[in-house]
């Protein structure tokens, strides 16, 4: 079984560091909130709900960091560090989530700053058990989705490595495969970061759950010759309309699923909702640097100061969406509906 | 200027090696027809037309081996060499239709054996000859279809390197960016061999036509945004009705073409075509070694021992096809008409 992906240790945080694997096998201390903000914009850690407990971790560690007793002095500090980790990615919602669920529990409360650095620390403590429990809730839901002999594409990485723990899109594998359903899976090895290849392989490697590996202009092909029954991944933004971000080559894969009749699903926590977002259209689209293409673990594998474009994230449309699996249920369209009675119904 | 991918020196075959370029350009030189049966295989040179020519000198290099006045025996042995080099990669038709080429010159005759050698080398050299020439003609015909303002979508390298000179489809980019067409081009990487990042980007920035180098899975995000307007690519066989086989990664770009409404242009050679072969399921479809995906340039980027579905090659139906560029003009559907109609009309 693989281990937690971050977790709070003697007032330090945590985490795999995912750069490396599956050559190297490490984990990376970060004592500062700075050191979680490199940490998330190097992708030591990523995916949607990791990188939100990364950031509530890193106000924790700010919020230890700060020596005052003054509380606007200290809020004003922790806000500064709330602005800067909010800088670190742009396209996931879970990281701005965090913050704001980190800073509405501090700006509404009257307890002197010792308190409130306690009630920071347990706070992102609780989102992180709530990611676990999320995911495992996530994975009933959707198993029931998969039959014995299907052949479930996945893309990028939406396991144990990109949330606290089991992953959301795998953890729906996970589930299926842990009641006995005889499922077989192909990652798509999800250039240029290689998450498909270098965890998604290794993590059902781990777990002896059979998988294929293929590069990601050979999913259409398999759907051609009829070998792909499901497609299943996780979302960084899902707008109110249902509209997601993902992984860039996720809106290929649908439009590919669209045109076979497969069944296109989206697992993800609700967390991932941005109500305020009409469409995807609205959805920040990060671009990364030309570096990630043009060389693979330090290898060079284009002409120098060639032009590229290397977006992280694409946006799929709704109409390309069978389901939407949350922690509350699952979603079918029209999700402008179905996602706000999900979300009603189930007010904590 | 690029120089030409191979040529006939001093009684061997020099080639320009692939497999490290851009960051090393060296040239190969082969004695001996095994010795291009291995450059075949490793992909040292590589591409439809390119691999017939080297297998039309390799035939020359075989003749030259065989030390015979028995004209029998000299038959019997060439046919050897024949029978290996047809071995060497299974789906570009091209290999296959320069071997038989140079047979028929050689099986027709009742020159003697020395005459026969010289004979076959001439044929070859005339092969190399004619695609040059061929590829002049796909590019003037192919520029035809490309306007001032065109952002065009290639895939893999059906360049200047997949041929002897000037190539296929960027045969046709090269022509319309002569006659100074306004034109910009996007390749894929094309994993997992690269030969997108490493050999047509390496191409387009000698000559300064206008590039930008994308991931395989950012094509859909690219016309999802309207910044394709066309697609141009190769094939490495061409079935009688149209259906095309091509670097893995064409059928899902022509997938996404035709849901977007975005003309998706072939430019090859009637070499290409394969008469015999009724429609694409009757192409046989080359797998490689897990290797190739599992290692990017001598790293590691996939944990030890996964399963990997490595296919070089996938099958585009005929119905996703806009129109099929070569040097007789251009067919439109039907092919399974105009295809023949072309060549009939041209039979030399």
């Amino acid at each position: 079984m693989i281990a937690r992906t971050i977790e709070w240790k003697d007032n330090k945080v945590l985490m795999i560091d995912q750069r490396e694997l599956p050559a190297k096998y490490e984990m990376l201390t970060c004592s500062t909130y700075y050191e979680v903000i490199d940490a998330i914009k190097n992708m030591a850690i990523r995916g949607a709900p990791a990188i939100g407990v990364a950031a509530a971790y890193g106000m924790a560690l700010a919020a230890h960091s700060i020596n005052t007793k003054n509380k606007s002095d200290f809020l004003n500090r922790l806000k500064k560090a709330k602005i800067a980790l909010s800088s670190s990615r742009p396209t996931a919602i879970n990281l701005f989530w965090a913050l704001e669920e980190i800073w509405k529990g501090v700006v509404s409360s009257d307890e002197p700053v010792d308190e409130l650095k306690k009630k920071i620390l347990l706070k992102a403590e609780s989102l992180a058990q709530d990611d676990i429990k999320t995911n495992y809730l996530i994975g009933e839901y959707g198993s029931t989705l998969f039959q014995d002999g299907d052949r479930i594409l996945t893309h990028c990485n939406a396991g144990s490595l990109a949330t606290v723990f089991y992953g959301t899109a795998l953890g729906v594998i996970r589930s299926a495969f842990k009641e006995k359903k005889n499922i077989k899976i192909y990652i798509d090895e999800t250039r240029p970061v290689l998450q498909g290849a270098r965890l998604t392989a290794w993590e059902l490697q781990i777990e002896e759950i059979p998988v294929t590996l293929i590069c990601d202009s050979v999913a259409g092909f398999l759907m051609y010759q009829k070998k792909i029954d499901k497609v299943i991944l996780g979302a960084d933004r899902i707008a109110a309309n249902g509209d997601i971000a993902n992984k860039i080559g996720t809106y290929s894969i649908s439009v590919l699923a669209k045109t076979h009749n497969i069944p296109f699903y989206v697992a993800a926590p609700t967390s991932t909702i941005d109500f305020n977002i009409e469409d995807g259209k609205g959805i920040p689209i990060e671009e990364r640097e030309p570096l990630e293409v043009t060389s693979i673990m330090g290898k060079k594998i284009a002409p120098d100061h060639i032009n590229v474009y290397n977006p992280a994230f694409d946006i799929t449309p709704n109409e390309n969406i069978t389901a939407i699996i949350t922690e509350y249920g699952i979603a079918e369209p029209p999700y402008i509906k179905t996602l706000n009675t999900l979300l009603t119904k189930n007010k904590r």
